[in-house]
């Protein structure tokens, strides 16, 4: 670790590595800030300083009088947090899952690239469609190394929100996502998969996901079907 | 002012007010925490958390050593915020102004609801048409009520970036935006102002703006064309 940081970023690098490796589970609370100060050898404010930092970048959660615990991905949570899809009345609807398949492939040039992996990496790849109100609206192809969750394997349920399930099951805290927004045609695929001619006009979301310690975990491209939804993005 | 606010509440909402009275003006400096909890007798703690969260908002800058500032928008900070626009690269592009007129009409029912104003308020309204690279890529029409900025009238001239125009020319500081994304079909306008056929996928932005006061001050519809480029957004 540099030398050159300041000592509180020096202590939110080591709180987060100790995040990763799991030593604090998700929804368990951390030692007090008296106690991390005197182990740490510095001052309880330097802690506090890093523990804000982690509360604001969502790692960590503060609970008034009770003390500060690892943040928990819950579907509400995450869906609330990743997904921002909204009917016309600008409520936040939720997409049931319809179907999927899951299957290992290497990584092409570019999704190597997104991922910071090298060329032809062993990748998981989860290939599902998803409906709003009973009508398929997403179609979605997510691709996760094999090195960030070896354990993935060939899923025997899939869930419909991943990052609650990437998190209790794999061990890999979402914690901000990169998005590119476009318009598209759809092409053969995307107009099965929704039943929609070829041509009709898709939101394309590509993702990058990263964990704690900023490292790419998910590659996700979606296509989706905003006839009668929209996808929300709040800035400032 | 509800006297059920928390007192850090009422020192924000109260400091609110006076930025947007005008009374600093953007890139001054305000009075010290020390003499603000003089002048409206609270502990200089209450003061320092109200800032905290302005600061937070974007409203005030923090500057070490030398105080706190009105955050003043520049073209480079409004595009920075409130535009991500990406070329295939992930690298910010900034549009370039080809063409715009200006008139006012009534709202609509939409955009008086989407405005919280009453059916058929007065509004400007601006067209205008931005290019990336030379290509047209931007079709825009912003609406602004009349009661918010009874100044903007019939404009000499068009600033490519409208926010720091609203704050310097207009005395409204947009703090946040609210986007819905979507993908379209381009109808025979927008295929005419980007040139591109009619049918063409568009992404379409449908955006309102708020002040510091949670005051809607701008409704704003965006057709981009994003076969070169795409609309960058970071959660979490």
């Amino acid at each position: 670790m540099s030398e050159f940081l300041p000592r509180y970023a020096r202590v939110r690098a080591s709180l987060i590595e100790r995040l990763a490796s799991g030593e604090w589970a998700p929804g368990t609370s951390l030692p007090s800030e008296i106690a991390l100060a005197a182990e740490m050898e510095v001052s309880q404010g330097t802690v506090r300083k890093a523990m804000d930092s982690l509360v604001a970048d969502g790692a960590l959660n503060r609970v008034q009088g009770r003390g500060t615990f690892v943040a928990e991905q819950t579907p509400e949570l995450a869906n609330f947090r990743f997904l921002r899809i909204v009917d016309g009345d600008g409520q936040r609807v939720i997409p049931e899952l319809l179907s999927w398949t899951a299957k290992t492939e290497p990584a092409d040039d570019r999704i190597a690239q997104d991922l910071s992996l090298k060329k032809r990496a062993d990748l998981h790849r989860i290939d599902r469609i998803r409906a709003i109100d009973g009508t398929p609206a997403l179609l979605e192809t997510i691709r996760v190394p094999l090195g960030v969750m070896p354990g993935l394997g060939q899923p025997d349920a899939m869930p419909n929100a991943l990052y609650p399930w990437y998190q209790s099951e794999h061990g890999v805290t979402v914690l901000r996502t990169d998005d590119r927004l476009r318009a598209v045609a759809a092409d053969a695929d995307a107009a099965t998969a929704l039943s929609v001619p070829a041509g009709t006009p898709l939101l394309e979301c590509v993702r990058v996901a990263y964990d704690l310690t900023d490292r790419a975990v998910e590659h996700r491209i979606s296509h989706i079907l905003t006839n009668a939804h929209a996808f929300s993005v709040r800035l400032g």
